[in-house]
């Protein structure tokens, strides 16, 4: 896409080791080299651009001052790690990043021993750096050696329950343990939650304050070790909270507000926090998304995903889109069914955007709730909108959903209140890879008593099935829709909700019945016209729902059609399992029926192009036919041959 | 038990609104009077006694003030609500709590208007009361009307991510809300967490202040309305926290802490809230678990749970037991292995008790981590401890490792972490109802790829597959076995590891196969005992393990018999979903094969005697004979005929 940059010191650096012999002034040029370098491999590969080069100094800070791998360092969601994959031996391939056999976009153990743990998800490095700790302090074995455990966590992550129950944790345990704030002010949304405001009190009154006075009134909070060096310090550090942090009050000492792009603040403070810190300490870094680059730091997301850019005008290489995302069509649709009904009300946890609530936070800002990186409370929060009359749609990505489960269960389904869960990212989901894969909710939730599931076949599906779930209030219902555009079918204005547990015959055959949930619908057909070039006629039918059942349809395929095969794009237990149980009870195999069940298979698909996905999957029309050919046991000749 | 107490005020009491006549030197006996009643009832009926004891005067005086059930009361875990229940209308049903049929154990919207939101689970109050604030805001329609949505949460309950979720989100939104921090010192375990002794400190430093300058000091915190009253009431509050606390600094304005056996404290400081309260509120009440009940108090858990009790002596009516309970093997087996292997450690979620760990914690008290209500952090942790070399038992029940399924998936199970998850109460648990069964383990955790996945058909099984679990290093493996006591089955002294994916074969029959994956394979051999003597001979076979599948045992059985038959204490979408798909791939199916799936049905099962809720559930041996005759087609007829 562009000229590679200039990077001689850069290019001298294969390991964080290479860093110990450079000076602080050189230390400078490696950072701006590091950004340039970032820059130009995102502007090749897409990828996830502002949270990297808003770290890229404190990247060099920590592998300057840390001994990785010994040292853990762990990134936080791991957004931010492209800098850190190209100074600890991957920049010869850091322009594969999320492709095909590539470099994951996010850090993974199995990719360098200098990802000590793999994250993707919010939240979870705290969690982990303790348990590095404590695993030091018991002797516990680590083939990379066991050093300082160093968590690096974002603002938008600290909202998130699961690091205040580690902080919490950890302010108990009093291990040596290193959290580093990274407060860019925004994480994906604009910052939601009073945890936000707090930060931004925290270190605008710092300003007014009389620093000598702040400094030695915060002083006394840290360990005696300390305070030379914080005294020493202090015009380094921008202010000090005086009194009860929110993070001494869990137990942490803390040190900042630090400037996170100047490293003549990070690398002394880096270094005295090295050399003396016993219990657990928080550092406070202040950053700005997307530094560096214009393009992104102007852009109202500071560039958080892009796709393929040019460096020097930051202009997006996309594809052209033959149809609207799924995304965008149930937002369209939800905006569509608000206006009629002013019950509906929809709750996401900080994805707006990438929900398509967006649409519905324009039209109706007083309807719809960003609690944060908060999914077990977003649940529980449609919960009692539900009970309290409302009538909730809880958006959230499939694979995030997860973070919810048991409020699903406990709060929603045993009460059986009329929360509409609209799981987006449902299946495979391409350069994310297996982290996002939205593999497991279908069966999560079909095993749910009293839990209407649903999954759309295509982008006019999609806008029935939001219909359908605005109409239904007689408890908790589901609909499951991929990651992408649609397939291109023609579009009804409005949607117009489904009969509960009525699947449809999309085209008729004799043979075998493929049995479609949700997204194969096309590639089933696909498959039902080579098997029709090869004189096999088959009926393709789109369930619709995985609960409850269409069992009329399912039995009557059964009995009309010598094999019935299922499809879905989702993990075993799921509606396989369901039309499977069905059969077993109403004594179908007892007499005979070529049956089979496609799903994901049993492992972790590494990230690729979607279609790779599938193929890897076996869930493409090919496989489809094959799987029809072999069930049937009929001798596969190429069609070309 | 013991006779009735005399309760002349409490008889006058049909709903809360009678409260409302009394002076408030009446409220105090009436609070006395149902302390009385709620130990007269819990000695007969058994149950949580020491949560309702600390909240009699906290449950008068909401009752007194509110105007339920209109206002929301929403207690957290509702363990304390038996008081409640019998302010609201369900004393003439109060000594039937936990029985079949009978008063659920906790709050149940679809027992009474004045729970309008059930809970069992931990820490999810503010989020739903929060969800009523706002929908009552947003003009949704509740049958019962819009009021104050009060959460009453313990200090334990507030440890848990969930809460801090919910408090970040309602400082964020500003709706009017109330919630009561009932700090008991003591949740189920002995306090943990630095939040705990931040609490401590709060309180411990409030005497030596100035009180008349510390009100001043605080009441700047409060909102306008709030001044006046606060000043006129501060010979109430025992003490204020000067500068931002915790809840502050989360958008609450917080008051207290206060005396939560003072009716006098209690009464102003709830009807100057409900009077003038704008925003979010917090009311730190202190309160003593078991309050005024001397066998409680002096308990070590102050009667968290108790069997039937003779009121004067406090003395419990126990069962005697047969067998060890598998709660107790598990521990047991623990502290032997982690005797030879030091990477061994443990993980509990405020459960040391409950899970057996305290065994291993007497015995390795720094090998035990004890993590609070906090499962998300907890899977998290023990990943990262597997990732520094150690072997971490996670050990949580299986309906709340729910709460953790984000982290076994995205921290556990895609890493291949060897993370060994011991999943107690696995199953249907008796008193405790729908919200404790643990019937979704089995699907959740057999649809992730990599994760070996075991059920205990007794005692010594579950020996061994601790020892199994132990021994293996190759990624992740859990173990599941059920609430109560075991079989009475002859105990190994040590365990032996079981080859992985191997099922055993426990009886040879003929015609038909049981194959039982867990706790039914008791049953199974009593209804083979009983078909034996009909002339139809079982094979049963104990499967051992959902993942991988024995799958030579499996297809052996489909071969040689008429007919299979799974067997599982979990919902549809496991073992039997497994063995399905394996049948369907195998083409099994193609020719036949009378086969069927006994799973738990698909409803949420109420309270009742264990075997009730497994008549209720069909798995007992009379189900699983007559399953058996109907698919074979033999006629039915009484074995008594």
């Amino acid at each position: 896409m562009s000229d590679r940059p200039d990077t001689p010191l850069l290019d001298r650096v294969r390991t964080p080791a290479d860093l110990k012999g450079f000076s602080d002034a050189e230390l400078h040029q490696v950072a701006d080299e590091l950004r340039a370098e970032t820059i130009s491999a995102v502007s090749e590969t897409g990828g996830h651009l502002g949270a990297g080069l808003g770290v890229v100094e404190l990247t060099v800070a920590l592998h300057a001052v840390c001994d990785a791998p010994r040292d853990k360092i762990i990134w936080d969601v791991s957004h931010q790690c492209y800098p850190h994959k190209i100074l600890t031996g991957r920049r010869d391939r850091i322009r594969t990043l999320r492709q095909k056999d590539g470099l994951s976009g996010f850090t993974k153990r199995s990719e360098s021993p200098y990802d000590p743990f793999g994250a993707a998800h919010s939240s979870t490095s705290i969690s982990a750096a303790l348990g590095f700790a404590v695993a030091r302090d018991l002797g516990g074995a680590c083939e990379t050696g066991h050093g300082d455990a160093i968590a690096v966590i974002g603002d938008g992550a600290m909202s998130a329950g699961m690091a205040y129950e580690a902080m919490n944790n950890a302010g108990h345990l009093k291990k040596r343990l290193i959290v580093i704030l990274n407060d860019n002010e925004m994480s994906i949304a604009p910052p939601v939650g009073a945890l936000s405001s707090y930060l931004s009190r925290l270190y605008a009154e710092a300003p007014f304050q009389d620093l000598k006075a702040a400094a030695k009134g915060a002083v006394s909070f840290l360990p005696e070790p300390f305070r030379e060096g914080a005294k020493r310090a202090k015009d380094l550090l921008k202010g000090m909270a005086v009194g009860g942090t929110l993070f001494e009050a869990l137990g942490f000492s803390y040190l900042g507000p630090i400037d996170g792009h100047d490293l003549d603040s990070l690398l002394p403070v880096l270094r005295t926090v090295k050399a003396r810190a016993t219990g657990p300490i928080l550092i406070h870094v202040l950053t700005k998304k997307g530094k560096g680059y214009r393009p992104a730091e102007e852009r109202a997301d500071r560039g958080h995903a892009t796709a393929k850019f040019d460096v020097v005008s930051g202009t997006q290489v996309k594809a052209k889109s033959n149809a609207p995302s799924y995304t965008k069509i149930f937002g369209e649709t939800l905006v569509d069914l608000a206006e009629a009904d002013s019950r509906i009300c929809a709750v996401t946890a900080a994805m707006p955007d990438g929900t398509g609530l967006n649409l519905m936070a324009e039209r109706f800002p007083s309807r719809v709730f960003d609690v944060g990186i908060a999914e077990q409370h977003g649940v529980t929060f449609a919960a009692g909108l539900a009970a309290g009359g409302m009538r909730p749609f809880c958006a959230m990505y499939s694979t995030f959903l997860q973070r919810g489960y048991d409020q699903v269960v406990h709060d929603v389904a045993i009460q059986r209140l009329p929360v509409r869960f609209a799981i987006d990212r449902a299946g495979l989901v391409g350069a994310d890879g297996a982290t996002h894969a939205g593999s497991f909710d279908i069966g999560y939730m079909a095993s749910l008593p009293g839990v209407v599931v649903m999954a759309a076949a295509d982008e006019a599906e999609l806008r029935h099935m939001v219909a359908t779930a605005a109409a239904h209030d007689d408890g908790p219902i589901a609909f499951r829709y991929p990651r992408g555009e649609g397939v291109g079918v023609e579009m009804p204005e409005h949607g117009t909700p489904l009969e509960i547990g009525r699947g449809r015959v999309v085209r008729e055959g004799g043979r075998v019945a493929l049995l479609s949930f949700g997204t194969r619908l096309a590639e089933a057909l696909t498959a039902a016209e080579a098997l029709a070039a090869r004189g096999i006629e088959a009926t393709v039918a789109d369930a619709r729902f995985a609960k409850p059942l269409d069992r009329d349809l399912i039995l009557r395929l059964a009995r009309e059609h010598e094999a019935l095969i299922t499809l879905e794009e989702g993990a075993i237990g799921g509606f396989g399992s369901h039309v499977a149980q069905l059969l077993a009870e109403e004594g179908v195999f007892d007499t005979g029926l070529k049956f089979r069940s496609m799903v994901l298979p049993d492992s972790f698909i590494d990230q690729a192009s979607p279609s790779d996905m599938y193929a890897v999957a076996g869930l493409n029309s090919a496989e489809i036919e094959a799987k029809v050919l072999a069930t049937l046991g009929v001798a596969q000749v190429s069609r070309r041959a």
